[in-house]
């Protein structure tokens, strides 16, 4: 069984940064960019981080709310010749790290929790490539990435982090979608240290 | 990224064997019968195959099917004293070896996929100990089995044994459950080879 350390939340100190806003001003932009990128590149690579804490000794995942309404987890598309690993220290910096972006990339990737794959230029992505698609244009993949027993996180000032319990994730897909009601499955497999 | 090699459902030949009825005539007899070995034996402890075949490059779960109805995968609570790999290999020689009950133990155990938890002696599950839970009565954990490249599996004659396609379990957990619906997220992270 994998073991992972948690620590309580507590230990985490927040902070304040300049607004991060939206790379495209919606969802048709979005999907019109991953359309060009396809073109230029070919498929997608996209990394997000699941960066667990404890209250209580009960999980809890650290989630970027976005404009008081949806749910996503810290992440982003890669570029082309970055690995994963890299891309997701680059992105977490980027999204955690301090003010002036330097940040120390101190950040410990650990396994993949699962792969999401996007079949063509639409919204929907499964957990599995569908049949008859030879060329997804997008693969997503989720990190676990195991904080220290203190950390300070710099927060973009159009976001907000949250500790989601694991409780609430689950089966509320109404709520947080398919992908983020999932993680409770996914971290099942992990025997959890409650550290203080 | 873990690596599995899958062999198409072709590649296996499907034997008939002697019933093997239901241990407890209902629900309400299963949750009796968990609640007196707890109190002789404190927690329960399952475990479930998950193995994976192809059929077109698409990946399917081997899947029990009774009496036309209920769907679920070769698994058992195992006795004390055994390791929860020992007693897999044990159910899964019952459940699907030759009919002389002897069998190789010829199974590769792999991975733990996913951890359940059973916090009283009721009907539901979850994927993490419920807060304020010190006491489990049941712990069940999902193994995937590697299948060699061919093997005859014997199925008893009250049940069938199906391939159900992961497109088929994703997002349909009004069909198959909470715990089966998640298995594509699960076997998500997995590099799956697609033999012939």
């Amino acid at each position: 069984m994998p073991e992972a350390t948690l620590y309580p939340l507590a230990n985490y100190t927040f902070g304040v940064k300049e607004a991060q806003p939206e790379e495209d001003p919606s969802v048709h932009a979005r999907l019109k960019r991953l359309q060009n990128d396809f073109e230029e590149h070919g498929m997608r690579r996209s990394v997000e981080a699941v960066l667990v804490v404890h209250e209580h000794n009960h999980p809890h995942v650290l989630m970027l709310q976005i404009a008081n309404a949806f749910f996503k987890l810290p992440g982003h598309y890669i570029d082309p010749g970055m690995t994963e690993e890299e891309g997701l220290k680059v992105i977490l910096n980027e999204r955690l790290g301090p003010e002036d972006g330097v940040g120390d990339m101190e950040w410990e990737i650990g396994e993949c929790l699962s792969t999401w794959w996007r079949p063509s230029f639409e919204q929907y992505m499964y957990p599995y490539v569908p049949a008859h698609i030879t060329k997804p244009t997008e693969r997503k993949r989720l990190f676990v990435v195991h904080l220290p027993p203190h950390k300070v996180l710099t927060v973009p000032r159009n976001m907000k982090l949250l500790a989601v319990p694991l409780f609430e994730l689950y089966d509320n897909a109404a709520r947080y979608g398919p992908q983020l009601s999932a993680i409770p499955h996914l971290l099942s497999r992990y025997d959890f240290n409650y550290e203080k």
